[in-house]
């Protein structure tokens, strides 16, 4: 696929992540999506935080569903297929301090049914990024034409 | 244990979740606290939603990290320790369509270091509540006296 | 679907899994197959464990693989379609230092293409069965008349 | 570490594994030990299929267990620490056709007391290397020193 050819298929994801009413809410950004990689990000306000002042795991989890399924979509035959998130696990792997986090999501394995994304988060600590989260996601690829 | 005992536990698990910045934004409400059995539900709002109009996975998520680690943390001794969810895995099973989705998770295993605990979401279509999440998660224990 | 129907699956899934070769190898039971339920067994031998004397995390693995997939395997349309692992996670929850395991899988959402099945493994100490090990599978149904 | 510092814990690390039970009998072989990373592989015999022909699911997620769980071992302090498999996620994502399976377990983030190991298992198909499955794992140390 060409560089050229993929840009209104970004351009695509990229509205419809931002259009939806949960991305608003948690006001998260789409960095960039390349074929098979989405990157998106969230900066730190008080709205997203737990107890301890620590990013939500709620809202590290938000970033995996939609940057995972999102790189999944970005390999479909999008005028045949969708994409629906069926599953993923989640490991949170060290404690969310920082100002901003960013999940780099990509696809290991493309398939006809079944697409295998992993995911990994970073949060930026003192302007350095640390892994925060690593994660293994099974996205579903929905036949848009089937009865 | 008592029932009378266990409610300032159950008064300080639900006033930390309310507390919570992300709780607040997301508007969430936590239905009850029983030792080892937490519920959770969130209402529709078109801010909670994606792209087709069903509930965001991330707000699934968010319900499944919350209520699992609660779960956890009602069967920990909360005078020497705290907790930390360490990873779950989360299936997504049915569409979200309904207004009402309920989490409720309950521990399989308490552990010393490690407890264990399953989750089953529900969503309320047409007044009636059908499964779609089903969750499993590891919450560790921390050693609030440890140097 | 009646238990009369159900025998000649039910036989049949029993007589699959009893000839792979790794369940031969390993020595494993079946023990039942219901309609979304399926239980295996696994009688200990000093070639199932590890170096301190635990049923090996391999063996109990196995056992959630075959059962999990066996139970999708028994609520699909054979005549049309067959069942493949997607995934699964495995939380070993407490050590397997009995004389037998029995795993017991239980399909908790069938699908069209997707099945989800969770499965308790249980171990017999000194005469009472203990859980050693939790899991959550996702089972794919293959079209067999696909081209 | 040096090299000639490790070469010890990994003599400890493979002879510990070769010693199972379970290892000899399916006849596994541990490829290569270093810090952090820890490889393992199994030759094609009829006893480790199941009914398509395909290397049986059991038999890579006893590579996955095992493999995880030294290469979380290989980075601890042996002398007062041990590790212990606490959950782990596979995703069968191409079946096992060929002649070899090898899997390599690769620490994402050591910790104190957990660890979080991601693997990879490839299948020599025609004598190429093909992903077969992936996945995310757990470990959790164990304070030998503790009452």
């Amino acid at each position: 696929m060409t560089d050229a050819s993929f840009q209104p298929i970004a351009a695509a994801i990229k509205a419809t992540l931002e259009g939806q009413g949960f991305t608003r809410l948690v006001g998260a950004e789409v960095v960039s999506v390349e074929p098979g990689v989405v990157v998106m990000a969230l900066d730190r306000r008080p709205e997203l935080l737990q107890q301890a002042g620590l990013f939500h795991g709620g809202a590290i989890a938000y970033l995996v569903d939609n940057a995972t399924t999102a790189a999944a979509g970005s390999v479909i035959d999008r005028a045949t297929r969708s994409v629906i998130t069926a599953e993923y696990k989640i490991n949170l792997v060290a404690p969310s301090t920082g100002d901003r986090l960013t999940c780099r999501a990509e696809v290991v394995k493309p398939g006809r049914s079944l697409t295998v994304v992993e995911a990994k988060v970073f949060c930026r600590i003192d302007g350095a990024e640390k892994l925060v989260a690593v994660a293994l996601a099974t996205i579903a690829n929905l036949d848009r034409t089937a009865s």
